[in-house]
C-alpha cells in the first residue's frame, strides 16, 4: 500500500464535540481560574438573552459550590421563559445548536457552543453530566433532564428525563460540575458579575460563593432594555457568496423586490438605481444572477447612498451607564476628569450593524505611572480576558496620545498615564477572534470607529489639560495681581506721597476672564451642597446662563432653575464682583464633580467651564494658542502695566 | 404560543461551515491583506506536512495570479504523496476531515479545517469554486475535481471530477481564487515564506508574485527533518475525561496492561506502583473504572516519578537553524551580541509533550528605541498575526528584563531596546486561541518553560553587559597604566636623576587580566582571516586552552587544532607577552563573530572569552562583585600602586 493510502485510511471526519474537547483552550478553557468565569459567563449571558427576549426583567442566582479539590459545583438559575422540553437535551448537550445564530439581532450569544461546551468541559474535567431544570409558563410541570454529550456524534446522551415540581412559574436551572478554581480580585467571577450588573441595570444577580458568602447586586432600574429588533442585513460590505446565496434562495421574483425585500434600507426608489448602475434589468429574476452580474450589484451598491442601518436591532450601553461603570472601577478614586462619553453613529461591517461607545476619565488620584486600564465590552457583556488581541486594545494602541497629553513611547502602545478607558462595540454580530468571544477581531471598519471614538475623548482630555494649565498659569497671574500689585502701589504711593490710586481698572485689564470654582460641602450621609463662585475679572459688566449638571434624579435645591440633569443660573455681574450660586444633591453616594458650561459669553475668556455643547467644536489649535500667548503675555505685558501704573504714580 | 415556544421553533442545527462563513474573522480572514498569507499558508503548511510524512524533499510552488480589483487566484503546488481520489472532495470541501487530528504527533496541521476553510472563504468572496489536481504515485493519472461547499450540510458539492494526464509521478495542485490583497513588506506572503524557508530548509519553495517576479527560497540541506513518531498521551495533565474515556474503550483487561500500553513512559513496574499508590487492584477490568477511582489513579500520576515525553514525537529547530533565523531577520544589521540559543528539554500539558526552544541577538547596530522584535513559531510554522494574544508575548512580558539590562517600565510588558527574541514551541498538540493558528494560548505549562527559557538568555545577556563594561573600565585602566604610567616613571626618572626601573611588575599587579581580542579580515569573496590576540598582564606565566568556534564547514586553514566546529589551542604565556593566533573561513557570507571560550584558567581573570560551557555557570553574582570590586579599585589600589612606584623612584 503506497503512502498516499495509507493516509487516505486515517483521514476521515471529526466531530465538533471531539474537536473542542481537543482543543478546550480556544473556548477559553486555558486555566483553572479561567475555566470558572467562563462557565459563570455562558450560563448568565444566556438567562439574560433569555429574559431580554421573553421582555422579563431577569433576577438571576449564581451559586457555586466546592465539591473537592478543584472541583466545583456551578449553579444557575434563572426566571426566563424557559426552554421547551424535548429541545433540553440539543441545547446544552449538542454544540453548534441554537436559535440566535441566523438572526440578525444584537444579543450576547450568537453561536450555539456556549453552554453546551460548558458541560462538554464539565464530563472531560470531571467525568459528572449536566442537571437541567426548565419548566415554561404553559407547563404545569417542570422538567429535569440530566446529560452528557457523546463527543464522537456531537449528540446529548440524556442519562434521565423526568417531570418534576417545582414552584417557580418559568425559568431554568443548570447544574455542571467542572474542574476549576475559584479567586477574588482581577478577572474573577465577582469582576465579571460587577461589570455586567453595571452595564445590565435591569438585572438581578445574586452570588453566593463557596465559602457561603452572598453577594447580590441589586436591580438598579425597572427598565428593560429596548427590545432589539430583528433586521435584514445591510448592503455594505456584503460578500459576493453571501449575495449570490440569498439571490438564489430568495422567494421574490424580480431583482428589485429582491432587493427591496431582503436587505435594510434599500427602498424602490433606491432599487431602481441600483440596477440601473448595475446595468441590471429590475425585473430580472434574482435566480438567474451571475456572478459577474452579482459583482456588478455589489459595485452599485458602493455607488448610491444608502441610509444607515437602524439602530433599534442594536442596545448600547448609553451615556449614563458608561460613567457609572467608570466610576465603580474606580472604587473611592477620585479621577480629576470625566471626558463626555461618545456614542458614535451605527456603521457597518459585512452587512452586519454595529456601534462603537466610549468613555474616559483622568488625573485625580488615579495611578500616574502604569498604562492606561483599559474595559472592553461587546453587546453588554464585559470581556476579561485576550486584552491584547482585541480589535479595542489595537485602536487604543494605534492612536498618538502623545497630542493629547499622555505618555506614550513612539506615539504607539498602550499609552501611560492616570486614565481609564471604557469601549463598548455592540453589533448584530460581534466578530470574535475566536469561541471563547474574549477579544474582537480586527475589523478594518471596526477599528476605524474606535478610533474615532477614541479621539473624540482625546481631544476632550487636551482640552482639560490646556485649561488646568491655563487655571494654574492664571493662578499665579492671580496672586501677582491682587496681591502683590496692590502692595507696590500703596509702598510706591506712600514714597511719593500720593494716594494710592485706584486698581480696579488695572487688574481686571491684566486678568481679563472669568473665573469659575466650586467647593462641595458634604452636608449629610450621601447629601452634598454644591457652592459655586463666579469672579468676573473683566473690565465690564457681563451677562451669560451658567449651566451645572448633576445625575438625574439626585436634585434636592437649587437657587437656579433646574432642569432634568442640570441646574442653569443667570449670572449679571459687575467687574472686579464674586457672586454665588448653589445647589443641593441626595442619593449621591459616590458624588464626583459637576461640569460646567456656559453660554452667551466668548468661552476662551472663562476658566472652569464649558463652552455650551454646540459650541464644543472650539478647535483645540485656537485654545493652544490662546494658551500660548498668555504664557508668554505674563512675562510682557503684565510687567509692562504694571511699570506703567507705578511710572503713573510716580508722575503724579 | 408561548415565548418558550416561539423561541424553541428557532431553535436549530448549525453547521460547522455556516458557521464559519458567519465567523469568518475566527480563521484568520479578518483584513484582505491577512486572508491573502492566510490562504497560502495553509496550503503550504498541508504540502509540507504531507511531504514530510511520505519523506519526500518538498518542492513547492506558489504562484498568486491577480484576477481582477482585490481578487486573485492562489495556486499552491507541491510533490508530496497525493491525495487518493475518493478522499479529494473531503479533504478540500468539508470542514473538520482530516488525518492528524487523532494522532499524538508534531505536525503543522492537526484541526482538519484549514484549506477547506479556504475554498469556503475563496467561495463565499468570489463565488468560485476550487481546482484541485491530484496524483498518487500507483496511479497512471491524476485527478482533477473542481469543487464548492455546501455550507447548509459541511459537505464537498463536486461540480466536476475526471481523470487528466499529469507529467508529475505524485503531487497535488491547488487553485482557490479569492478576494484578498497582495503586499510585501512587513506580514506578507514573502515574509511568511521566508521565515518558512528558514525553519525547514530541507524545503524548495519558488513564489511567483502577482507582477511576475519570481523567488526562489532555495533547499538548503537535503536531510528531512527527523520523522516524528506518533506516541500515546503521557500521563501527566491528562484530564479526567479523558482517562474515563480511554479505559471505557481500551481493549486491555486489566488495570496495569491498561496503563503500560495506552500511556507513554508507564513500565510494567511504573503501573504496579501507580495502582498502589491509588489502592486500586493491578487486575481489575480498566472497562469498570469509577469516577472516583480514575481520580485516585490521576492522582497516583503525580505520585510517581515518570520519564519525560520521548522527544522522538517533535521535531525542534536546533540551535543552528535559531541563529540562522535570527542572522536573517537582521538583514545587514550587526548584532553586538549572539546569546546562545537554549532547548529545553521535553515537558508535558495535558498529556501532551511539547519542547520551548528560544534565541536571543542584541546590541550593535539594532535600533535601540523600539520595543524588542519578537519572532514567534509553532510546529516550524512562523506566527505573524496576533502577536498580543500568544503565550509567547505573554512570557516575554511577564520576566522583569530589567535584571538583564533592558529598558521595560514597571518590570513587565515588552521590553525596550535593541534586540530581538525567537521562541519556537513545538508540541504533538499546539493549543492555538483560534481555527486561525496565529497564537498560542496561555498555558501555565507552556509559559513557565518558555519564561525559563528566556531568563537563560537574559543571564547570557547581562553576562555579556557585564563583560562589556569590564573590558570598557578595562579599557581605561589599559591606557593609563601602559601609557602614562611609563611617562610618569620617565619623567620622575628624569627628575630625580636615576634610570627608569622595571614597570612590568607593576603592570600586570595592576592589570591582572588575560586580555583576548580579535580582528577580522576579509580576505577574498566570502573568504575571511580571522586573527586572534592573547595578551598576558597576569603577573605570573600562564598555561590554558583556548576555543573559538565558527560555522560547520567553513575552516580553510588554521595554526590551531581543529575541531568540527571550532579551533583549539594551547596556550603558554609569559607575563607582558602577547601571543598570536589565525584562522581562516571560506563561504562565510554575512560572517557574524567568533565566540572564544577557555579552559584551565580562572575564567574571572579573562576579558574577551567566555569559560568553557561546563563551566558556564559561573554565577551573576560573582560576576556583579568581580565588577564592582574592580570598579572600586580603579580609583585605589591602583593610585595606591603608582604612587608606591613613584616613591621608590624619588627615595632611590
Amino acid at each position: 500500500m503506497g503512502i498516499a493510502q495509507r493516509m487516505a485510511k486515517k483521514q476521515r471526519e471529526i466531530s465538533i464535540a471531539e474537536f473542542f474537547e481537543k482543543n478546550k483552550q480556544i473556548l477559553g478553557f486555558d486555566s483553572l481560574t479561567k475555566a470558572m468565569v467562563v462557565s459563570v459567563k455562558e450560563a448568565v449571558d444566556n438567562s439574560l438573552d433569555a429574559c431580554e427576549e421573553a421582555r422579563i426583567l431577569p433576577d438571576i442566582l449564581v451559586k457555586i459550590e466546592s465539591v473537592g479539590k478543584d472541583e466545583y459545583r456551578i449553579i444557575v438559575e434563572d426566571n426566563g421563559p424557559g426552554i421547551v422540553r424535548k429541545n433540553i437535551p440539543l441545547v446544552f448537550g449538542k454544540l453548534l445548536y441554537g436559535s440566535r445564530f441566523h438572526a440578525i439581532r444584537q444579543s450576547r450569544g450568537q453561536q450555539g457552543i456556549g453552554i453546551s461546551a460548558v458541560v462538554l468541559y464539565g464530563q472531560l474535567t470531571t467525568g459528572k453530566p449536566a442537571r437541567v431544570i426548565s419548566k415554561i409558563r404553559e407547563e404545569d410541570v417542570a422538567y429535569e433532564v440530566i446529560l452528557t454529550i457523546d463527543t464522537k456524534k456531537n449528540e446529548p446522551r440524556v442519562i434521565k428525563e423526568a417531570p418534576l415540581i417545582w414552584d417557580r412559574e418559568e425559568g431554568t436551572h443548570v447544574e455542571v460540575t467542572i474542574r476549576a478554581r475559584y479567586t477574588r480580585g482581577k478577572q474573577s467571577v465577582l469582576e465579571y458579575l460587577q461589570q455586567t450588573a453595571i452595564v445590565n441595570p435591569h438585572a438581578q444577580i445574586t452570588l453566593i460563593e463557596p465559602d457561603g458568602r452572598k453577594v447580590v447586586f441589586k436591580r438598579a432600574t425597572d427598565t428593560l432594555p429596548q427590545p432589539t429588533r430583528e433586521i435584514k442585513p445591510h448592503p455594505y460590505g456584503i460578500e459576493l457568496g453571501q449575495l449570490l446565496n440569498m439571490a438564489r434562495s430568495t422567494r421574490t421574483y424580480r431583482l428589485t423586490s429582491f432587493l427591496t425585500s431582503e436587505f435594510s434600507r434599500v427602498s424602490p426608489k433606491i432599487a431602481e438605481e441600483i440596477c440601473e448602475k448595475a446595468y441590471l434589468y429590475g425585473d430580472m429574476r434574482p435566480q438567474e444572477l451571475t456572478i459577474e452580474e452579482a459583482k456588478r450589484l455589489m459595485d452599485a451598491f458602493n455607488k448610491v447612498r444608502l441610509m444607515s442601518p437602524p439602530t433599534d436591532c442594536l442596545s448600547p450601553i448609553g451615556e449614563n451607564l458608561i460613567k457609572k461603570g467608570l466610576k465603580n472601577v474606580l472604587g473611592s478614586l477620585k479621577p480629576g476628569f470625566y471626558a463626555r462619553p461618545i456614542t458614535r453613529e451605527p456603521k457597518v461591517y459585512g452587512g452586519n450593524p454595529f456601534i462603537v461607545e466610549a468613555g474616559l476619565v483622568y488625573g485625580g488620584e488615579l495611578p500616574k505611572d502604569q498604562p492606561v486600564k483599559i474595559l472592553r465590552f461587546a453587546n453588554r457583556v464585559p470581556l476579561l480576558y485576550q486584552q491584547g488581541a482585541c480589535v479595542i486594545t489595537k485602536a487604543v494602541s494605534s492612536v498618538d496620545w502623545r497630542r493629547y497629553g499622555l505618555e506614550q513611547r513612539g506615539g504607539e502602545g498602550i499609552p501611560v498615564g492616570p486614565a481609564i478607558i471604557l469601549v463598548h462595540v455592540a453589533s448584530t454580530r460581534v466578530p470574535f477572534t475566536s469561541e471563547a468571544k474574549e477579544a474582537i477581531a480586527d475589523v478594518p471598519e471596526i477599528r476605524e470607529e474606535i478610533e474615532l471614538a477614541l479621539k473624540s475623548l482625546g481631544r476632550q482630555l487636551k482640552m482639560f489639560m490646556i485649561k488646568k494649565e491655563r487655571k494654574s498659569k492664571l493662578s499665579e497671574k492671580f496672586f501677582l495681581v491682587t496681591k502683590i500689585l496692590p502692595e507696590i502701589a500703596k509702598k510706591s504711593a506712600e514714597i511719593v506721597e500720593k494716594p494710592v490710586p485706584p486698581l480696579e481698572p488695572v487688574i481686571s485689564k491684566i486678568m481679563n476672564v472669568v473665573w469659575i470654582d466650586e467647593n462641595v460641602e458634604k452636608t449629610g450621609k450621601n447629601e452634598v451642597r454644591v457652592n459655586v463662585k463666579v469672579a468676573n475679572f473683566m473690565p465690564k459688566t457681563l451677562e451669560f446662563k451658567l449651566y451645572g449638571d448633576y445625575p438625574v434624579g439626585t436634585l434636592i435645591e437649587t437657587d437656579g432653575v433646574a432642569g432634568e440633569d442640570y441646574v442653569v443660573w443667570d449670572v449679571r455681574i459687575e467687574p472686579l464682583q464674586y457672586q454665588h450660586f448653589y445647589f443641593r444633591l441626595g442619593d449621591v453616594s459616590g458624588y464626583g464633580e459637576t461640569n460646567y458650561y456656559v453660554e452667551g459669553i466668548n468661552p476662551s475668556v472663562v476658566v472652569g467651564a464649558e463652552p455650551l455643547p454646540g459650541d464644543w467644536n472650539i478647535r483645540l489649535d485656537v485654545m493652544e494658542e490662546i494658551l500660548e500667548k498668555e504664557a508668554k503675555e505674563v512675562g510682557e505685558e503684565e510687567q509692562e502695566i504694571i511699570e506703567d501704573e507705578l511710572e503713573g504714580v510716580e508722575d503724579e
